[in-house]
């Protein structure tokens, strides 16, 4: 399973962002760079769409953020003749905490995600370029993502593969072993690994997604497969319990054409 | 054009608020309160859908906001008995654009709309509340808001009515004519109004957009009835140029099925 040509991946990709790109009169990709692997797999991918001069970077350290994995940032873009600013997000978020203090680890790493949205989106007018998103398939099917914030993007290149694949086309474009060699990690706090979360390894989550989704294959199928009913049905709750992410606003229906039901495509307007 | 039954509405809305909250297991909700219009309706739907105990508003000021509309919006909070909270977004907002100075207005009211969000959306966790959108039809369809600021909520009680149909439900809901009155305003700086920044009034606006859209009239129809041609073609290209705002980031396709093309509703994962 999940086997890719990672050739013909990259050039499909290369083509979805420069498409995205121009068609939209833009020339410039901006994104975030946290040093994991997400973010460096699309920093290469538009840099060699796009060109480092119309790739930029930006590195928002939180004040509790890896240093180690800044300078695997910063170093990353170094080597890829990309131009970046550090825009240190503490002074926004603690002038937040300071005033409503909270213990919720998560809130405290939502409220960065946000924040660094909010950068992302204010230096993407300022640079005249579109923000370039970084989520994986299994983050977005999981829903391991913050709504409005890491999610937000004018497109998501890598979208559609699973994190076990967006490893194996970081070693196809030479993404440095030591981003490639890291634990996979939303660095809300020192030691904090996405698989200690989830108490499940991305291999064994890839697995079962890749089989639900795009397999389309039952339960009890997969099941049959050797991996067990409990950690099944986790993935699937997960699943379900982030529709509300991967889905607009809805509306509340009263007149014949309403956005986001019947009016939603560019079809529905263009003449 | 644009008639409606204010007291079907009504209650469309309210089923629609409380069906929007408890079917996601919530009890209360909470919402962005400005002193305009569309919050005010919002806040009063909401008040009477959940009960005052399960209504929460936030005030958020900036430095330039009016302390005419604030007032408004703590005085509609009391009379309608809701428990609120000011949280002044002038220290996260300075935060940013004194180490990166703007003199662009809407870049800071961007960044406001967003920052608001980010309160909100923290706010939700602490009150376990859903949070209540306010964007309209108008501002829907002619993309007046901020991606990932204003716009950004669990549902949209009224964004299938037109701004003009906003001030018809506020009349029948009682909303106080001090907000009734006054100008409709992003409240970017001082004697912002958003019919100045369009040089169309909401009439004229949401008479063409209800055609187009609603009625599927074509422009040369619309022309007919006394509109001048530049004036349609005005709005359709706010149509087109917000069109993103309207969609989620688009994933590159590589796989059966993808999130946002052919994984998008629940029935595509429901058993």
């Amino acid at each position: 399973m999940l086997d890719m040509n990672s050739l013909l991946i990259e050039q499909a990709l290369l083509r979805f962002i420069r498409d995205s790109i121009h068609k939209n009169g833009f020339k410039n990709g901006i994104l975030g760079v946290s040093g994991g692997l997400d973010s460096a797999v699309v920093l290469a991918l538009t840099q060699k769409a796009l060109g480092p001069d119309h790739t930029f970077a930006l590195l928002m350290p939180y004040k509790l953020s890896s240093p180690h994995s800044r300078e695997d940032g910063a170093s990353l873009c170094r080597s890829l003749g990309i131009e970046t600013e550090t825009v240190d997000i503490t002074p926004m978020v603690d002038a937040y905490f300071s005033r409503f203090p909270t213990d919720d680890r998560v809130a405290v790493g939502n409220m960065c995600a946000r924040q660094r949205m909010t950068v992302l989106f204010d230096f993407s007018v300022r640079k005249q370029a579109l923000v370039v998103g970084t989520s994986n398939k299994s983050e977005l099917l999981i829903g391991y993502s913050t709504l409005y914030g890491d999610s937000a993007a004018a497109f998501l290149p890598i979208g559609d593969l699973y994190k076990t694949q967006v490893f194996e086309l970081a070693r196809h474009l030479g993404i440095p072993e030591s981003i490639i060699a890291k634990k996979p990690s939303a660095d809300l706090w020192e030691g904090q690994t996405d698989e200690g979360e989830f108490g499940l390894t991305y291999a064994e989550i890839d697995l079962i997604l890749y089989q639900l989704i795009d397999l389309r294959r039952k339960p009890e199928e997969i099941a049959a497969t050797g991996i067990t009913a409990e950690r099944i049905e986790q993935v699937e709750r997960l699943i379900r319990q982030s529709q509300f992410k991967r889905t607009l606003p809805p509306v509340a229906k009263l007149q014949p054409r309403t956005v986001g039901i019947d009016f939603r495509y560019p079809r529905d307007w263009n003449r």
